[in-house]
């Protein structure tokens, strides 16, 4: 059976959401789950139930803050929750590490205990945005703010692998997000770097532009980090703004429409454009399987970043990376 | 009275809107319109109604397609609609120009034929975003894809001048486009822009996140080309991509609400995304009022452009730039 370790003490709503979300998993995932953090505060949050033995508590002394400065305090805090966890998944203890903690603490210890695969320079964390007719992966959402053409070459080919394994879809459109759809568009970054996706095995369709990002033009779509960032965020904020709006004028229709009904239709709303549907971020390139979660996870947002952690274990993601960058490598030669 | 030279022959629904939107902003704003290109198909447009004598013809024999090479199109068409109308500001026998026709191109002969600001090392795409509590001016909107820190630095400035001469307001929050509230936060490019934007005289309030940034945190968002052209186009499809949701879930509740409501909240929302509403894009920097169309303009767009074109003349803001970046330089000592 497939053994997460899950960050107990990461996250604004740890550890109750987190304990929450882990029971949920392991009954419906049918995973084990190891709960890294502080075992006093765990087994308060468990109550007696570790969901027929398939909960179990690691013990770790520390926490890593949001404000802490990821490298110096993983170094420090050999005793973390992030660093214990990510610690299990290199031992071979667990397949797989899942924390709504510090993102950057998680991809310290992610990158300095379970390190980089051949052929990748930076790890990217690819996360799912909605679209009009299912979802995108886009990566690099915000590992690496400066990147280089082979970079995003990287993230092309292993967001083309994530969509492969992860959801399910054969011979996905990758795009890489530009400012036009002709191929002479573009900053030093993108002109440079849509050569070196031509040169790849996967099925690069040329440039997307965040216009047809969100009706589903590619399956996957590249960018620096500092770019994903923003598309995400100001996604998620333009979302959050027109839904108000659409809150008000549904507010309006009460009377004629009910306060049930209302509330219908926002809740489809709401749920299309919640991250939490959409489980966690996996980071990849690292050796091993890491997923990160938004910080404010709820326990179904824990639950979905659980499902994603066992797929990718599953669908051996990993080594499908190893296997592939090793082939484009020695294409590209470079590296 | 103000004069502007608009481009009769610019956007995809040349001359025909452009003419009407023409006719609508002589007469309510009282401005005389110049339409430039060829007069035969003008004059077909105009069908006699020249508004009372506000609208009139300047030939032009050539027009610059969508598809030209923008530089080499403007040397080479020198009696091209857009580089007519530019020539008619340069020569003082027009306040502005407005076109909805190639942005390069009119990014080019802006240059060439107007000239840059002294200070100003790019000109910047200032375009408004609907946010919660009003709009947010963003720049570069896609000017200039590669920045170096004082282009940031440069844009900030004439934003915040935009903000207060055409937006009306006063000492108006500017933020740097950024993936993290601290100062910490950022790529080389805005780590080093943060510190430029400190030395200046506006109000500059730090880091703005994309969350934030559609719930009026600024009135003026600083970013580069690149990631402001990203920004504006995935806002617009994600705002097509939700109201189309909206429309198909009250479409379900036409027998309760009525087809007449339902238009009724739909058009609320439409006109509150739509870039038309807020006219035209200035291309901020160059030595002379210069405002860009989105080119599927349609009548009310070139109407609400010309209204921006005439309140940055009325409110002198070329010379309000040309002061303001001499106190910077001077203040600065660069450039």
């Amino acid at each position: 059976m497939i053994k997460i370790a899950l960050d107990a003490m990461g996250g604004d709503y740890a550890p109750a959401e987190i304990v929450r979300g882990a029971r949920e998993a392991a009954r419906e995932l049918e995973v084990q789950i190891m709960l890294v953090g502080h075992r006093e505060k765990i087994q308060q949050e468990l109550a007696g139930d570790n969901a027929g033995g398939l909960l179990s508590i690691v013990h770790a002394s520390e926490v890593v803050g949001m404000d802490e400065h990821p490298v110096s305090a993983i170094r420090k805090k050999r005793d973390s929750s992030i660093v214990v966890a990510t610690q299990l998944v290199k031992d071979g203890a667990a397949d797989a590490v899942v924390s709504a903690g510090s993102t950057g603490a998680q991809m310290a210890s992610s990158l300095f205990i379970l390190g980089r695969i051949a052929g990748v320079d930076r790890p990217a964390i690819s996360t799912l945005l909605p679209t009009a007719n299912g979802v995108v992966a886009l990566l690099d959402a915000g590992a690496n703010v400066d990147c280089r053409p082979q970079h995003l070459q990287q993230f092309a080919v292993m967001g083309s692998l994530y969509a492969e394994k992860i959801l399910g879809l054969a011979n996905p459109k990758v795009g890489l997000v530009n400012i036009g759809a002709e191929e002479t568009k573009g900053n030093e970054l993108t002109l440079a770097a849509y050569n070196l996706l031509q040169e790849t095995n996967i099925n690069f369709i040329g440039n997307v532009e965040g216009r047809d990002l969100f009706f589903g033009a590619v399956s996957v779509a590249v960018c620096d980090g500092f770019v994903g960032n923003v598309i995400l965020k100001s996604a998620e904020g333009l979302a959050m703004y027109i839904l108000g709006m659409f809150k008000q004028e549904l507010g309006k229709l009460e009377d004629i429409l009910g306060r049930e009904k209302i509330m219908h239709i926002l809740g489809g709303f709401q749920r299309r454009m919640d991250y939490a549907e959409y489980g966690g971020a996996p980071l990849l390139g690292v050796d091993g399987v890491s997923v990160i979660c938004h910080g404010s996870s709820r326990a179904r947002a824990i639950k979905n970043a659980v499902r994603v952690a066992k797929e990718a274990v599953e669908q051996q993601l990993v080594r499908a990376i190893k296997v592939s960058l090793e082939k484009e490598n020695f294409k590209e030669g470079k590296y």
